[in-house]
């Protein structure tokens, strides 16, 4: 059974600056059809150089500027020193992310919190779509975090500039509740986006694992869910928010693919696979663009198929 | 005895802004007559979605915001995510609440603080009747609490907004002097709220425990009060400041309507249940609107028919 | 000996504003004649409503307001909450000291703090004729607090509202030295309140113990001072700013009698007594107002009939 | 096999302000054809006047001053307070780059923060062409350290300055890690210095230890690279950042300018050294300022002769 | 042999504003000829009024203006509290120096720092011709304290007002590394304050002290100086920077006067001496001040009866 997607038009709270900006990364770029594939390109700050080793050509920018260009993705999500040094060249011919905060990954993870990086308004002065922004949910440096973000979120409002939060359980808590990448974890995670004002949310795919299960709060210790399920109810948390996610380190091809069908029966708006499209030489990087725009295309070629299943649980009750 | 309820008269101090908002909670949306029955829809953040598997439905906002609207209720109470997206539909069907602060439940509550998720002109923005500010009383990190509450106060006063302060007693040095829901723990944060500033405080039903009483300060370590006697001393507290009692967890039809009864006995001026609503099926949950709707409704007759039970201590004097 | 009393014209430097709001509180309400009689109500804050038990009708701050103005007091002292709430009543009958800052008692002190929970703007816009403010002498948050009160004095200055600051010793390294009521602790206290720019102190009065005298720094650890003399020195150390001489717990009326006549012996300006009047039924407290007003007015009485007695020591030399 | 170097017209996203800054740098003084040779005084703060007794002389700014002017350096880089007191006499005779931050070294560097010494506002008001600032990869403090140098872009950005980062991997988890001059805690400097929005960046020259490699992430951990390799790969992690190598403490000659050659191959823009300048005497100093630049234009001569060089690998794709 | 002492003229860089000021103190108030000699008063705050039991007649502010005045000092030193309430009896008649921090004695200097108790704005509004600052130089606060210094530094620059830095080594690396009045110690910290932007520093008498002196880092460790020729390095280190030294707690008449001429020899400009003056009965004090006097201008005859001893080194090469 395919799950409803969010549409712009369930989004009817969007003002015009906010609406223009999304309705150009979900119909005017990228596979469209209110659908979403970005590639984002902020490893470099956040694990550092080693990323690229495996693709040397990586290192460079413009590789993934060119891949988002030829590979007609969404958009690019990328730091202020990225956008302010290349996107000049690719200017209006692929849509811009500006991250507003991260991090190296020197420091642990204990207490996790991305400081501002760069401002709304250098979104705006390179022409961005959108901004993006990671919250650590969980950490103990919550109360940075949410306080930072909500100054991004007023800004972005002021400038009718659309906010994806990068929404990462993290922390010492977080694992000793079961860990990042559980349901339990995710699922607050995209309930928390909604909560704050996120436009879109980034999530991981959650996963169950019998090992920690028993660490979650209630009924999470116990809950049996399909993967596609589990998406489900991951995208039902995040309400009105477009649920992009995240491919994390670089997986075979099929496990890639099948996250992609089982995410899109699940509902979500679309990808943001970095590492799993940049860490390939350039030809095979744009195959495996083109496979998974397929696959979203595919998709919507089904929803048009049966109009029924893009209507909201919320709108249609 | 019918103890006496604060009315808008006794609060003279208020500004036309401020007046007109909590004039159409008190008397144009909800029970009326100067009664407030709020419903809070915040779990999602303080708690995250598992509050939502008993009744799968009150996971989309939706949910809450139909069950505001067809309930009557004065008033639906959420964070800015969840005003921005849902309120659009329902605006001036039912008046609206936005949080001001808001956290996860991840972290332990030791030191808890609760940051800045919204600011008073987003509630202004979009309408809103009021807006509420979690102050965790007793908490190590009551500096920083203070001090950006503050910054509330002044912002909600210059725009004529009422302030509800959800008072939650929190913290090692609460839990060391004998607990959150303890009368003395209830009483002193009835006390803050008015002492900074609130318009409206939101109190957790206040409880003498034997087992903890000893840790209390005097007086409270022997005081022997019945429960509608203890809700007295706490409404006494908040003096001016109109008194909402919150529902916490979900109780049994009967605890729940039998606390309602004692606290309107004790005047408070209305209830803010979630869970204890929202955890129900949609027609069970308005159900048990409509039978409390009723009970205020029979304490306002009641107060109609003995006016003098209507008149404040403080001016009585 | 009756030592000499600081008055408005000592205090030259005050500009017009800050000489208008406190010559209303020194001659024209009060005992008058360059004295302060202060009723503060901030303990519903700084320790909860447990101040109140033993004459619950003081839990309403009616009770408090009513004997500011039958008493005939030179000012009320309270928090913001207090005083948006209940000073329109009594507005004009006497004059209102807002407090700045202020916390609950439920953390302990050894760190102590008391964050902002007011503006000077408030205050103005509420009619005040001062502002008070608490520093934590040797608190290990002195940092935060001299930085805060700065802002305090720099506003205050600005809107010509007199600032009086609660000069406290606390923490741990002031019990280290031998503890917050010592003449050591007192007397450091009152030049601090002058060197940091208060118009007005208040003080405890100072306590000589032969305990904990060995933990003061010289020659503190081996002065021998009459209660009058160890007052005459903070006097003196304050310098220029009025004194006030608080009451703290409530003591037995002989005792309480004493410490304003030897306080007035030894110049201060007047008093701040809260629990030793109102824990006392009504008409009990007023008969103590009148007895310390008498006591006032004959010291007036005395320093009029020998004029060189009220001439300060400065500006004698 | 000469590497590129990034040119001013690789840089095509500067600003007016930003390009007539590090045009004067690249082109007008110091060896010019788009090279840099700055003059660091900034020990005096970072290490005290230690640094000074081997060349009495140097504790003198007015020596690094003449020295910077007489040895046509491409700027000279020093803290507000060197530059506010000494650079007038000098002002136009040679580019300034002011410092926005700085520490002593009496504090361990377990957390190494630099706070702001300065603003933009500062060098633009003093002439500079240029602002300096450290970012201390990895430490602990990189919160308030990214929050900082946030601040420093947006307002360089907006002033139209170039900003150069002292990009030093530092703090207890760098050295768990492996160091900071290992290549992976410089490659790693170099890429954050691109992503935050560095136009210049200054990196240690890297170095590839055998006994602290293996606590190195991976592929560091078994990397087998010559030195001229080694900055070859820090530089193409820098992107369009020009790369400046600094000198570090004082070194033999043959190493200098040993290392001088294998960076020019590698692709660097030039040189920052300090100590290894000024701590010789007048003469000497010179001598060896002539030897450098007398390398850099060699390699000037060298890639000229090869123009296809000089083509970053980015654009040749 | 008499080293060279800062001129007004070597100090091109001043604006007008700090000029005038400048000027004022140096030659229309005090010894006059570009030399400087000031009276502190911050004690009362650092130290508390145990510093006044002695010749209790100085714990009145009025003791050290009438010193100020009547001893011809070039400027007074106080915090903002002593300025507001006393200075305008005394305004115009000798130049004022406002404190922009400081801080109690009481919690330990460990982690020393010094939160603003004024603004440059205050200076300004009472006259004042220059603003004093405390650096604690390698205290574990440093971060916080540069931050707070460039504030006052920005705000005195846009003002016109001189910036008179106490630089005081402090806390415990400072301690571990040979302790706070060595010379390694003094020497940096004039060092940091000319790096920071001081126009006049003012530093202890440095000390070498066999016992702990191999804590220092090289060459400090091995160095043999004379007291005079300790203090020649610490006013080169501090450059174009004025030096004044200061006196410490009261030592006996003529170690006092031997720092005076020592410290004349070695090229400071002149001296803050506090305890060493009003620490005596007024006609003492006034005797001491004279014969200070009298030593400045002896070593003013001297200078100008050699005029090439007046030429600073830094001009000379």
């Amino acid at each position: 059974m395919t799950h409803p997607r969010v549409t712009l038009d369930d989004m009817d709270y969007l003002s015009a600056g906010k609406r223009a900006r999304l309705y150009r990364m979900l119909y005017e770029y990228g596979p469209g059809h209110g659908t979403l594939m970005v590639l984002p390109i902020d490893q470099g700050l956040e694990h550092g150089p080693r990323d690229f080793f495996g693709n040397p050509e990586a290192l460079d920018p413009e590789f993934q500027y060119r891949l988002a260009v030829d590979g007609h993705f969404s958009a690019i999500a990328l730091q202020i020193g990225l956008a302010e040094k290349f996107y000049r060249t690719y200017a209006g011919q692929v849509p811009l992310v500006v991250k507003m905060n991260g991090k190296t990954e020197i420091p642990p993870d204990d207490e996790a919190f991305s400081p501002l990086t760069g401002t709304v308004k250098d979104a705006v002065r390179l022409g961005a779509d959108a901004v993006g922004y990671t919250v650590y949910v969980g950490s103990p440096a919550q109360d940075r975090d949410f306080l930072q973000f909500n100054q991004v979120r007023v800004e972005a409002e002021a400038l009718g500039m659309p906010v994806i939060v990068w929404a990462y359980p993290r922390g010492a808590f977080v694992e000793a509740k079961g860990g990042r990448d559980s349901l339990w974890a995710v699922d607050y995670a995209a309930r928390v986006a909604q909560e704050l004002g996120a436009d879109v949310v980034k999530v991981n795919f959650p996963r169950i694992k019998a090992e920690t299960q028993s660490l979650h709060p209630k009924p999470y210790d116990t809950l049996t869910l399909s993967p596609e399920a589990a998406m489900r109810q991951v995208v039902a948390s995040a309400g009105k928010t477009l649920v992009l996610v995240s491919g994390g380190a670089k997986k075979g091809d099929e496990d890639l693919l099948e996250t992609v069908h089982l995410s899109l029966k699940a509902g979500v708006t679309g990808f943001i696979f970095g590492r799993n499209l940049w860490q390939r030489r350039y030809p095979d990087a744009l195959k495996m663009t083109q496979a998974i725009t397929e696959a979203i295309r595919d998709d919507v070629g089904a929803r048009e198929a049966s109009p029924s299943a893009n209507v909201r649980a919320g709108t249609r009750a």
